[in-house]
């Protein structure tokens, strides 16, 4: 990737930014705010920036003039970066320094921590589940008439060390015409057994030598989206990869409305065609993409909330949300895929993976398995943050997890002008101390459309560092902007004016907004707090936090820390790693080791009910602040916010 | 039972007969001579004998002149036996005792062996493979909100000691609502594994304690016949027995034809779909007779020979008809009786029979379980007569299989008048050594239709041992009776004229006829000859012998010694066990310990294909006699013939 070096003036702040980048958001990158509220589709044209010099392509609107244009004014938010540069920001010149340290130094987002396939191939784990083998059996005949399932047997233990095996009556049926067909040149599908004491089944015979074609599906079943991956089993890369949105969500957005859908008389078959039908179409898809062919994939490994399961697995899911909250299950049998619904061959075999609770599921229990922890001397915290946001602390010693009802507020719920990450929503965003006008940054740079979660953090962090807005999320009343005001009684912040919007109204956030959010990240936070408690230990303790989440790549970690979602530790000690869920699934395509390892882990695990947890009430009234009413838990915050202290 | 004492004159015999039965049949008991062709209907009038002492019932008839009613005579097949009698038998009465001696002494059939319920029980054994459980749980609440089946598999480890359970998908399906709406009270069906390393599967789940009501199906699925046992798990009873054709045989009589209907597009499924609708059918009658709901049968046993198996479980059974004679598969796993298209609840599971070769099947697997050979120091040798003889032989220590090609003459192939043992078909016989007028019985003591297969051993070893015959099967020519001619340059003996009949045509057994039954017995006499080789052993060695099969009681053992099918020992060795394949499916029905002994059983057996034993043809070359080329392999029978020797 070439890279090109952007000073920004007066600030004498440079960053590397990449070729053909937004300049606004280099800015952003770099601390440097430059007004913009319509999200960077140079129209509400106040990102004026001054190239000293350097080459911009672009950044070039019917809101600068000819003159301005002469003196290389362009808008921030068009401009695309081609060359080194020194940008100055006209505006922010007369800025004092000492205001600008009020914003932390730079967009920090958390590493990206993937799944690491030739450390896995180092240790001897890269076995996928399922394996081919080629054999060149010997002819019957009269002195040899061995059954052909017997052949098949005795051919795999003399040759390949295989024992226990079991031939399954699908693949019984098929030998005789295909031993003959092939001339006894065939080759075997071995599923291996899920717990070490079980048996390897053999659950496909080809013709010849197929050995070089053995796939795998991953799929992670969100409550909200379906993603899928391709896999090649010989190499274990991923060949396709697609995500859609669960069909199930008109029959609700979130977990409970879908629960009492499912208990309607046929709802629970209905929200099974349906998350079946979504998952079909994204196999459709990936095999296309890939090449190949359906009968080729040998295994399907499926990964999602203990809703999402139940459902898919057609088991009722009422009692999910009914006290004591009892699911149906933890583990599930190794079955056929076409048991499900799925659409892809007969001897296909599908894992679900196991779940712990009603609200802890397999899409955490993939995330634990697929990030290592339960391997790892580490003590690390795992959350994955999403409307239901789950969490797991532990290491290869222990594991304890629970689940926290933080509402929607992180995918837009509850909040005026929420969204989810689509476009148009405002992503990244600072604000000039004195002039309070907002730099918005928008998902595709359109004008914006609302406040996706990350968004919010931002946002909110923002006016807290700045005082804008106090402890308990209330704006102060003797600002003076037209930006701040109050409409039916309460005060509100104006991010875009509606002609700058895509939607037509001004797009505001409320302090009932902020409320909703601190309610959300306050569950988090102290369900983190409770757990670290019931285990005797607390935050100090932690060696390492991993995010994951469909919006967890977004998050700033400084502002996560500062609105007191994440505990403040070193930034460096914090990863990402996407979609847990779905690499959990993929790696439990890889290696036969995970299934096996899975319930050991499972073994380990400690759930808490936070609802049954005592402490969990009062840490939860004390994280209702930002970041906290204990101050002292972040105390890189406190210097900023109290540098005399 | 009440018997009474016949004595027959002159001949001085005296037998038990049973209160009601046939005085002709009594007479055949005896080994009593009396004329009577026309199989017991008072037809042909010849069976006239003079009641001197007691009383009959019935007896009468038009052939009997008011003088003759006078001076007590009666026809012997219309007479009931209601006192203790005795009987003259006026054309006898002439008969030297010399030759009456050439008779041998008494109709002697095997011993009837039974499955020994109580033995099963005093050694523990009676542990049926699907048990039931009754489960007080404890409710869930906040403290103990373990998912179902946690919940159920911890308790039955506490409270029943059960370790590696499974739940199988269904199951989980329907915990949650059962569950709740039995307050937790329930009964788990266990099916336990047929290997010893295996696992418990929990198939069902039921509300309330319904563990007093367990039941299996056992299926003995014959190429010509089906049968069906229900059976009753908590005492091991049999609860009610249908039998009925297989609906197979209007695509071919033998397993030949069959095999080349399935080879036709759609033959095989076709096949499958009517075996299965024959079991369905004889399901429904015995669960009917029983009062059972169909649901609370937990498992049902198959065993058939290898052909059946494959059709009943839809695999190709081409390649069992062509050299090398392959069969698919020895083993099957156990499945759920759903998957093969039987009429049982979701969680039955199908248990079908292991084969051992193409021609050695479940069936003759199954007798051997059933009969507990593999457990005994007896050195046995077990066989199952039809068309396709098996042969065993063995003991604890080792077991040997073939399988000979009798070829269909038991079952009335072949052979010119020979039909199956149904009602008409002449099964005993004897013969007047002067005046070779013939005494037929037949089933049902109706006019004759044809010969079954225990006729025909008793019509030809009666004719062999009066000289009529000689040891190729050739008549003498030197005979003086209407009974004897040639028709077509075939000798023929005439056994029922055309009037006596129901067919309206002279019944006749021809040499061709006894040609083919000497070809038959010569197979599996010589392939008991040929396996006792094969291990070093010889007849004399064998401590007792095992029949089986659907004719198998009606064989008198003498006869069967005579022309040479059995060897000649002790006739109290001899024992029958009816359908062993039945049998054996319900044995296993009753104690798992035999679905984990066949496996075991199986590993000790070594299947000989005669046609590739070398001295199976000079075997059976001297076996095409009566009884054999060598007749010091029938001691006692050369004493009769040759009483100078």
């Amino acid at each position: 990737m070439i890279t090109h070096k952007v000073m920004f003036l007066p600030h004498n702040r440079e960053i590397s930014a990449p070729d053909g980048g937004s300049l606004i958001e280099a800015a952003m990158e770099a601390g440097v705010h430059v007004n913009a509220s319509c999200g960077g589709e140079g129209q509400c044209g106040k990102c004026r920036v001054i190239i000293e010099s350097g080459k911009v392509e672009e950044g070039i609107s019917e809101q600068l003039s000819k003159e301005d244009l002469e003196n290389n004014y362009r808008l921030a938010c068009l401009s695309r970066i081609k060359s080194d540069l020194i940008v100055r920001v006209p505006v922010e010149s007369e800025v004092d320094a000492s205001i600008l340290n009020k914003f932390s130094a730079t967009r920090r987002t958390a590493r990206v921590q993937q799944l690491n396939l030739e450390d896995l191939k180092e240790r001897g784990l890269f076995i996928p589940p399922v394996e081919k083998r080629y054999l060149d059996l010997p002819e019957p005949s009269a002195r040899d008439n061995l059954a052909d399932t017997s052949r098949l047997i005795s051919f795999l233990k003399l040759n390949y060390d295989e024992h226990r095996l079991v031939v399954s009556l699908p693949v019984i049926r098929k030998l005789p015409e295909i031993f003959r067909k092939a001339n006894f040149k065939v080759t075997a599908t071995l599923a291996r057994p899920v717990v070490d004491s079980g048996r390897t089944q053999i659950i496909n015979i080809q013709p010849g030598d197929t050995t070089a074609r053995n796939f795998a599906i991953a799929i992670d079943i969100g409550t909200t989206t379906i993603y899928g991956q391709l896999i090649n089993l010989i190499t274990g890369d991923i060949l396709a990869e697609y995500g859609d949105f669960n069909g199930q969500i008109s029959y609700g957005e979130d977990i409970i409305t879908r629960i009492m859908f499912a208990e309607k008389p046929g709802g629970l078959n209905q929200l099974h065609e349906v998350v079946t039908q979504t998952i079909n179409k994204i196999i459709d898809r990936i095999i296309k993409e890939s090449g190949v062919n359906r009968d080729e994939v040998s295994t399907i490994t499926l990964a999602g909330n203990t809703t999402m399961t139940q459902i898919l697995l057609k088991i009722d899911p009422r009692y999910i949300r009914r006290s004591p909250y009892v699911p149906a299950s933890t583990l599930y049998p190794l079955i056929r895929s076409v048991d499900l619904g799925i659409d892809l061959a007969d001897h296909t075999t599908a894992l679900v993976y196991p779940n712990i609770s009603s609200f802890v599921g397999g899409d955490i229990i993939a995330g634990v398995m697929g990030s290592g922890i339960y391997l790892s001397d580490l003590l690390t915290l795992y959350i994955d943050i999403g409307t239901n946001a789950e969490i797991v602390i532990g290491n290869k010693e222990w594991l304890a997890c629970a689940a926290c009802s933080a509402g929607p507020a992180f995918e837009g719920g509850g909040i005026q002008f929420g969204m989810r990450a689509e476009q148009g929503a405002i992503e990244y965003f600072s604000i000039d101390p004195y002039t309070l006008e907002p730099m918005n940054i928008t998902i595709g740079n359109v004008r914006p459309k609302g406040i996706c979660g990350s968004g919010l953090f931002n946002i909110v962090a923002n006016l807290f560092e700045l005082g804008i807005v106090n402890s308990r999320g209330k704006f102060s009343h003797d600002l003076k902007s037209n930006r701040i005001r109050e409409t039916d009684g309460v005060y509100e912040y104006v991010l875009a004016w509606k002609n700058e919007t895509q939607i037509d109204r001004d797009i505001v956030l409320t302090e009932i907004d902020i409320v909703n959010l601190i309610r959300a990240k306050g569950a988090i936070y102290s369900g983190c707090q409770t757990l670290l408690d019931e285990v005797g230990l607390s935050i100090s303790n932690l060696d390492r936090i991993i995010l994951s989440g469909g919006f967890g790549s977004h998050i700033d970690i400084d502002k996560a820390m500062t609105i007191g979602l994440l505990p403040e530790i070193d930034p460096e000690k914090i990863t990402y790693i996407g979609n847990g869920s779905l690499m959990g699934a993929r790696i439990c395509c890889l290696t036969n080791q995970i299934r096996k390892d899975v319930v050991k882990a499972m073994r380990k695990m400690t759930n808490f009910e936070l609802s049954e947890t005592p402490s969990y009430m009062s840490h939860y009234v004390a994280a209702l602040f930002l970041p906290h009413t204990d101050l002292n838990l972040f105390p890189k915050l406190k210097a900023r916010l109290m540098p005399d202290f």
